[in-house]
């Protein structure tokens, strides 16, 4: 039977309780479809602060390194606020996992399903059949890494820069995985930028438009970021795939989960280089939401998007397709089957108000 | 009596038409308080193209220069959206007018009337009471005028570059403009940044944090941009006075205008350095939505962005703030007696409909 090897990070807050039911999830599928995953357990984030005084420890990295995938609880809570930003839980674990691995390539979908729109802040008329995007944000460069990144003393005074820099090879390499995403869904692919005032902008446009060449189905169009935010608020259903730099993803696939209403169903994959001779990535899987410290233990948060993490994990990094399929099959009819958690409950009666295991229960039981 | 200059830019698409109404409206306050404004109109934007192909002629500025304030309508159209970005109406006009004047403070108010609810895209049981926020963007530094920015080969590879950078001097004005703001409305400052990313934004929050000291009574807070972009949507109604950096601001603000739906009513002003010996500003005047070229010309489009412009105008940089008073009294009477333009409509048999010229007529005899 296939063996995988993945490298199992729950970090904190809701993070480990939602872990324990996406492994349950894995359970169920490898004994269903004949695979295995060999797990390796490790801290991240504020548990690894405490036990070890570094958000990620290098055990935590070798396991990472003898993985096929990583699978992310989430980190972060208000025990670690005060730290300086470099050891924070989120920034001391993200920004390095990302930049060792090269995980340039984020995918992150914001899906509010018709039978959900309810928990969308956005008025329902205008999202009648709710809404299905995939954002694709560049992840290991422009501002966030580029040099130089500083301050120092110029004319007296304390100046304090950032360097927002792309190569060509980066924004091609990232529009590749757009495009072909686009490829496999609605054909519609729009690129962020800010070509009216960012250099790194021009380039990048002028970059979608050779690369658009290689992708003749597809309908590319290009938003200022600005006008981006704007037309996620007003017509997030008008969207199919949207592509951009690290900063401007950043922004705006927060601003689109939380304009689905549904963070706690959203999943992400963070993905590097291809494997040598095969279609599957090293990536890195987590939850879109946060730690959610303030419901963390309680047994009430959402496990989906844990759970349909783990679905991208087998779907991109392991190859394990079906198992993908199920997991996401599974999810969708407990969803039909009425089952809610609180997040995206409306108290109807028709309505079965589950906690965090139960909604595993459920969709083990759909699988 | 007083006499004051300002320079009038109409612009293009409904820039003209507002901008009429506009000057009516001060016609009108200035007959009742007993003032005159000495009015220079000039050609801006694609206008300006068409006529001596450049945005920003030369003629312009000047006016510009002999004025007390500039009155400014919009910009930009698909006519002139093939242009190279440096010579595009908005790019090649704004960027350079704001440098040239130093209008390093942008205030931008986010404000859904409680009458105005249901123009909004959120759900109206999450702003029960509509809000109103004041977006305070700095918006001559940043990564839109750091240097260098340009493109090079880097490595055998194109490679393209902006620089984010404040000098502390840039960041403790235009903080000291928002918590000035702040002290004016409801104390309550939130400060967007990127602080677990960006050195600029550290250096950012350490500013505000002694900015804070000179005014004990603003309670601050600070939210990174991307779950900025997040509470915009899901709960508008918690921000008083918000107050980020250039690019942050250009993305906050107008997400803010849209989540309003009133992008309509919604007037800015872009404020430079106080006049010498006087508590008044040189600024520049303008509604926060754009040119609108699909409904330009038809007499449809919402006069009340460009009016409460004015109305800014008078109160900022002319001292007649009685005045201003009057135009933000007689606006808020005809909401409330039920007159829309078609873009704050819901066509309840209680509302009066009217077009761009009738909203004038109906405030002018509200005044
Ligand atoms: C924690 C932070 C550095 C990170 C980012 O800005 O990328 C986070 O916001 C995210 O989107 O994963
Ligand atoms: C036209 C563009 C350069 C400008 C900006 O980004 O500042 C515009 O979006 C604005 O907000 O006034």
């Amino acid at each position: 039977s296939r063996t995988h090897r993945i490298a199992v990070l729950a970090g904190d807050g809701i993070g480990p309780e939602v872990m324990t039911e996406s492994l349950r999830v894995l359970d169920a599928v490898e004994a269903k479809f004949g695979f295995t995953t060999e797990r390796n357990e490790q801290l991240v984030g504020g548990a690894a602060i405490d036990a070890s005084g570094h958000p990620l420890p290098p055990a935590t990295v070798e396991a990472c390194e003898q993985a096929d995938a990583i699978l992310f609880g989430s980190v972060g809570g208000p025990k670690w606020e005060g730290l300086p930003p470099e050891i924070q839980p989120e920034r001391g674990a993200l920004l390095p996992l990302r930049k060792h691995f090269g995980l340039f390539a984020n995918l992150r979908p914001g899906v509010c399903l018709p039978s959900l729109t309810h928990a969308s802040p956005v008025k329902n008329e205008l999202i009648p059949h709710g809404f299905d995007v995939l954002c694709v944000r560049e992840l290991t460069g422009g501002v966030y890494f580029g040099t130089p990144k500083g301050r120092e003393v110029r004319e007296g005074e304390v100046t304090a820069f950032d360097t927002m820099v792309y190569k060509v090879s980066e924004i091609e390499r990232i529009l590749r995985v757009a495009f072909t995403a686009a490829m496999g869904r609605g054909k519609k692919l729009v690129s962020v930028d800010k070509a009216n005032v960012l250099a790194s902008s021009v380039l990048w446009r002028e970059t979608a438009v050779e690369i658009a060449k290689e992708f003749p189905e597809v309908e590319l169009s290009h938003l200022y970021v600005d006008n981006a935010a704007m037309q996620l608020v007003r017509r997030p259903d008008s969207f199919d795939v949207l592509v951009t730099e690290n900063l401007f993803g950043d922004i705006l696939s927060d601003e689109m989960a939380m304009i689905s209403g549904s963070l706690g169903m959203l999943p992400s994959a963070s993905l590097g280089g291809k494997k040598e001779g095969s279609d599957l990535y090293f990536g890195m899987y987590e939850p879109s939401g946060g730690s959610a410290p303030d419901i963390a233990g309680q047994g009430i948060a959402n496990p989906i998007a844990q759970i349909l993490s783990a679905a991208m994990l087998l779907r991109y990094s392991l190859g394990e397709s079906k198992a993908a399929d199920a997991i996401d099959a599974a999810v969708a009819r407990v969803i039909d089957e009425g089952y809610r958690t609180g997040d995206i409950a409306t108290g109807a009666a028709s309505e079965k108000k589950v906690g965090t295991r139960e909604m595993a229960d459920a969709i083990l039981a759909a699988l």
